[in-house]
């Protein structure tokens, strides 16, 4: 089973390119450094709650999609 | 809207008491300590990714029922 930091990197580098966001740009709507987005996206960070719900927000996604893989 | 901390803190208290489980027993399961439990279940903890996991894996439960509002 994929864990559950590893489903985060996928979406979240999936989105944001949907977004059509770099990671700068994603950083800066966030608040957050961008190696800490690349990190995020290499699923090597640890992400906290209120780290999600920031990023969720600012992709307009329910948190909840970030943490679900996508069915197809 | 409810913060996804606040979210998190109501169905893990309401899941561990229906599990039957006390906060020492569920620490105890995920190798937690017992005042940590407890400061999600007061909604003042910021937890991580990799915490939410171990205590959906305890709870044998989908992380994403433990970040979700119930339906009713």
């Amino acid at each position: 089973m994929k864990s559950l930091q590893r489903i985060l990197a996928d979406n979240l580098k999936r989105v944001r390119a949907e977004r059509g966001y770099s990671q700068e740009k994603l950083a800066e709507i966030v608040d957050l450094h961008r190696t800490y987005i690349s990190g995020i996206e290499r699923g090597t960070r640890n992400v906290s709650l209120r780290n999600i719900e920031k990023i969720a927000q600012a992709l307009d996604l329910p948190v909840v999609e970030l943490l679900t893989e996508p069915e197809d």
